[in-house]
């Protein structure tokens, strides 16, 4: 019976059909209504009409997901990777995934003994964690987490570079625009906000420099940010092209015909 | 005499000579008048002078536009398609292209019977389905939609990821930023305004954070926006190039004449 | 004494040294301090205390073009293609090239006369021209006019698709903020000013939707934005990169080794 | 004891183990808890609450960094290029590398002299060369250093392009909006302020045309941009794709081991 059960809610095990496809299917729904609630919930007209569905519904959520995860803790020994009875168990509870699982479900049982309102909104944050669970049924998740480890190195280097003129950026309009505006360029953290959201042509417009010299640094920001994040952009752009032509046709050696 | 007709009417019939080339000039030009009379006319300086020019123009529209139709229901059985003299006529008014022609129509009709003047000014707005017309004419509509159906599967993929990162920049950002600005940030859909501009670095100016931690989130968001963004535009851009390569002659060396 | 002139004056008569090469630079200077002061002649303060100089300037100006238009026109008929003592200047009088160095002078002999104001006014700024003379001799302006050339077909097929999403976008956002926003989204042009800027993600601030389905709308409006402004900037990369690439090592046929 | 000095110091010399290596780090920490200093120092909050430990640490910096310049200076002579004991190390002062050592201690020193509060303002601001000087043990600055100088011409060309669009549109965007808004677009130098932020589509807010003429320029300014700046974005890329690509190894086939 637990090989069985192993079976149905392991989608990796091969076993898409029937139940198992029945369970998943399930399962993304509650998920996907999950987050509708997390959203519609944070409107008051809405919360007030339906405070009652709202509250049974996070009870039949985390209930759901609460006999979910103790199964798969029950079951999860029928993976070779977790064969022992208790060290298997205790790695898998340990494994990324799992940690997300009980994430999604543990801020709802701390909530009712917490006294302090404070913690109590910060817990209610961690239920966006159900969310991250839709990932593991989702190829898009494990193409970006492909990409981005393909690409780490490049990924970084540009990060860096970003960082590297974001904070050079920051310090010279410190300097130069804090004596005309003391109150909007107040720090050096205050203006790498403007700076970050120039390099991004964001411009929301709370924070511009006014002085001539500002606007003159202002405008070489923007040319310099449009040129510097063309960089991750192009690195993650040309990973995914890559990722997407492997995964249709896998390139042989002009050589010897054999796939690479 | 049907049949003669039908070749006017028909682009798509191979007959693009003499009359028929005449019949869709002027139908161009009657759609083209018909967008800037739908723009002008809510000008109301220009509207006031030539409200009597507007009212006739809009019925001659009408008028024309609904004999067209009626042509095009009539002769449509010329069309191997659509050759039963009732079952075809019912099959082609259900089409697409027909379909899109009705709505074009029908909402002048309705508009002389309704009291209403909310469903009224509703259906008004229907007129601009007369300007989809035109896309039955242009290549770029064509192209459009062939490089679309092309890439549907990498176009969802990545719309799947940045509608997931919305969801998941808004929850947080709305529990960073609501204790500080409870109107403005006043609940998840609200925030979701945000962080589509935010990704899409439009940025109005009318809603963004001002906490410490807001604006590192938002900066985030910033950064993952040109990176989410550029998928589904660099997806479009190799499908246009694909599809532009393709539909020119295959390039060929002038001195062998062999294929490149 | 003409023909020596003419290798003078015409950088293309393949003459760059010496007294031409001399020539051209004086010209190129004069282009440029031209430039600086048409931009630094609006600037109050400095044009109040440098106002002498600023005159004295445009008649020297003025008085160089138009000894140098009044021997271009002599000279002229150097050139095979206008070999005619009086067809031939008539010719070169009306060739693009001359008539911007004609426009760049013209307007000073015009205003001598004009006793408007505002006519004035509007003349000063076609001294801008002055600086299109330039392009004569700049790599870059030819370049683009050829890459522009090359994929004139393309672009125009993105801008009649820009156009066309301008138009169907304007129109629904109109009839779906104007009821809110009378006097912001007050007729389908003021929202074009809109689309244009929420496409392009430029985002000024002035005007942006605020019920929930203009919003909505909005969100859609940057992503398909984002998509359909990729498309002539891909075009023009593209075509730079094939001129660049070109310019630098002309391909080669794989099969017979000739260039192409 | 001079050599074994110049093989601690002197990263280049190919010694990246033991003492080397620890000073590196040393080196390296120091300059990132500098750079710290420098943003954390103008937050006035925390420059109270810390004043005498950004004091000292201020000390112990310039201290450190004097040691070591001085060190430098005495062991460079090891350097074949500056072998001779005094007009080596004068060479080796006026390198570019040492300039940046020199820059990043002197300022401390002129303030302890200068009197005047805005001179000791500026000097301040050349505290932030001390981040240069960690670009010397980053590949990242010596990439881009790399794909600059590769790039020179074709970045020189299209910003020569983004310039002139940058006066031209200027130009007539100031003879267009000045009469209807006098005090926003004062002069050509301001309206060259909102050309660079409409062509980078950063849209701060704080200037805009109001005129239906000025608006159909700026939308022109905005699409013009965008293809103008996909310009040095695009040399960019390729230049850094072209980099990654030939420091890597070539890729060879697994299965017959020829180069691809």
């Amino acid at each position: 019976m637990r090989r069985t059960l192993y079976r149905i809610l392991e989608t990796s095990a091969g076993n898409r059909r029937g139940v198992s496809l029945v369970f998943n299917i399930v399962l993304i729904t509650i998920i996907t209504l999950n987050a509708i609630a997390i959203i519609l919930h944070t409107v008051p007209a809405i919360n007030e009409k339906y405070a009652r569905l709202f509250i049974d519904f996070e009870l039949f959520s985390v209930l759901f997901f609460t006999v979910e995860y103790v199964l798969r803790v029950w079951v999860c020994v029928e993976n070779d990777r977790y064969h022992h009875w208790f060290w298997g168990r205790i790695q898998y509870m340990l494994s990324v995934s799992a940690l997300i699982d009980l994430l999604a479900i543990a801020p709802f049982y701390v909530t009712l003994f917490a006294t302090d309102l404070a913690i109590v909104r910060i817990l209610r944050l961690f239920r966006i964690f159900r969310l991250f669970r839709v990932s593991k049924y989702s190829h898009a998740y494990r193409m970006i987490l492909s990409v981005v480890r393909d690409k780490k190195e490049e990924l970084l280097l540009s990060l860096a570079m970003i960082v590297f003129m974001l904070i050079i950026l920051s310090s010279i309009m410190y300097y130069v625009e804090h004596p005309a505006q003391p109150t909007v360029f107040s720090s050096i953290p205050a203006t790498m906000w403007w700076a970050i959201n120039a390099m991004a042509t964001v411009g929301y417009g709370d924070i511009h420099p006014v002085t001539a010299l500002g606007k003159t640094l202002a405008s070489v920001s923007a040319v310099m940010g449009i040129a510097l994040f063309a960089l991750p952009t192009s690195i993650l752009v040309s990973g995914f092209n890559e990722h997407i032509r492997y995964r249709k046709m896998p390139p042989r050696c002009p050589h010897c015909g054999k796939e690479l």
